[in-house]
């Protein structure tokens, strides 16, 4: 465990970039905190100069990575306290970064009530199969779908969970595994292309999963490995699950073929920690990201909700009501 | 590249059980050719010893590894030869050393011939999809999927393939992406979880893989991550074939149910290259097979022709059909 003290705008970019701050709802929260502290560094006199400041630090942080949308709903809460350009520098400031700070603590409150909804889901003595990392480690804390798996653990449910290493870049392997040994949640891992014959012999009850977006119509885009699991739960008839917060839909996508996949570099699947692992000069396919269409996804486990099928209406319903948090 | 020179038994076995001789056929010769070796150094005058000393060894080569059936067919081949207790020292010994030659020889006439069968069934421009090794290094030569694959590409074809890593050992990466740069066959190395979103994208056509158990009705063991690739070929409408020789074959199981699936050690998912890759402590579940049932299975190619099913029949009519060997 080491933790980063980032007091720079490049090096935080740096770090979403190479995944130093990865989860959708922590790159969110990560590019608000950026945009804050770029305020905070801003050492002019004139409102116009903060603010072109601030939209600088906004467009950069907005390149790191493209498939995430909680990215740029961050940006757009900075970018609306932006607009009160009547203010002097000092105020203004302080309205960046109070907005930063509140869509950091509101992560937590919103996964917390999200888990609270979401245990429903899960009965005692469940299997539950998790892909990635959607936990603390993915949000400003206690996670989207591990949020859930963790609150039907609180809930004194006697859980057990398997988690997919998640290829490439090993974020079961190496985060969703250590955080379930931070809670006592039993846990199991598996490489990513057990998970078939682990359904198959009746060994899992039920898959949860985050999102790194969501269209309006319910497909969801998530690390590369989701959509081959919704297609293997739905041939063994086993609950689909996606957690993630509303700020997670992004309602100007009609569908999943509009959400943008990011591409990464070839090295993530050669090597392992530096060493390869891959024959020489092999070509490399390496979507960061796959989209799993609406009919494999039982429910949306959100903070204001649940929502099922047909979900162009039940996310948009939720969306539409007042928030709780 | 680095090639071994085993001249004794134990270290042989270390061989089978540590991988570096893997793929079904290739243990089976391996296996054979161990029998030969310890005839080879036998020093008594007694056949009924050499009996003996060869019998110990099949014994310790038939434990090494538990689901390739082909490492007991070829065991059985040296058994039969073992029967001929009239026999002198020299003439046995020359007996079971010539068996094992033989075993070795017809490997790759075998392949050759599956190869060509096969091949009928890649059209040209197609996209295959491979998983683990089932080539040259899987074989005494040529391969097994991958000589159907090396045959469309011998017959001009433009084919090419997509090669699955093949967790946790990485065969598809370090093996088969190594063969097909060899061969000169365009390939592109994708992490397993990608196999079904690719398959979604309309870039795979057919599915190929080998077989390291077959049982009488056509369920198929074969390396960890083929079921779920049977299962998503399935989704998407996309043929599935494997290739495999009739020794491969084991009629003495009614199903896939009876075929023992050996399990690893945790290490092997854990650490990569030495390297450990997975949070401390985790439990493992790390079944190095899986099955996929017949009805998942478009065909499976043989040496003597390609069977469809209702399996049952057609493999046991190729089993009864004179070997073109």
């Amino acid at each position: 465990v080491k933790y980063l003290e980032i007091d720079n705008l490049d090096d935080l970019a740096e770090a979403i970039c190479s995944l130093r701050v990865r989860g959708a709802p922590a790159i969110g929260v990560a590019a608000a905190l950026g945009a804050a502290l770029a305020s905070y560094q801003f050492e002019g006199r004139d409102t116009k100069d903060l603010i072109v400041h601030v939209e600088k630090a906004c467009g950069v942080l907005g390149s790191t990575r493209p498939t995430a949308v909680n990215l740029f709903w961050a940006i757009d809460k900075i970018r609306e306290v932006l607009e009160q350009e009547h203010l002097e520098v000092g105020p203004l400031r302080q309205k960046i970064i109070d907005c930063a700070l509140k869509i950091a603590r509101e992560d937590e409150l919103i996964n917390k009530k999200m888990g609270e909804l979401g245990a429903e889901l899960i009965k005692d003595g469940q299997n539950i199969l998790t892909h990635c990392n959607a936990g603390s480690l993915a949000t400003a804390y206690f996670g989207t779908a591990l949020g859930v798996v963790r609150s039907a653990h609180l809930q004194g449910k006697k859980i057990h969970v398997y988690v997919d290493e998640t290829r490439p870049l090993l974020q079961g392997a190496r985060l969703t595994a250590w955080e379930m040994a931070q809670e006592g949640i039993p846990a199991t891992l598996i490489t990513d292309n057990m998970a078939g014959f682990l359904m198959a012999q009746g060994k899992i009850d039920l898959v949860i999963v985050g999102a790194d977006r969501i269209a309006a119509n319910g497909d969801v885009a998530n690390k590369i490995g989701t959509y081959s699991l919704a297609v293997l739960a739905d041939a063994h008839s086993i609950p689909f699950y996606v957690a993630a917060p509303i700020s997670t839909i992004d309602f100007s996508l009609k569908d999943g073929s509009e959400i943008p996949i990011e591409e990464r570099s070839r090295e993530e699947v050669t090597h392992i920690g530096g060493v390869k692992i891959a024959a020489d000069d092999v070509d490399v396919y390496n979507p960061a990201f796959d989209i799993t269409p609406n009919k494999y996804i039982t429910a949306i486990i959100t903070e204001r909700g649940i929502a099922k099928a047909p979900f162009s209406e039940s996310l948009m319903n939720l969306a539409k009501e007042e928030s709780q948090i």
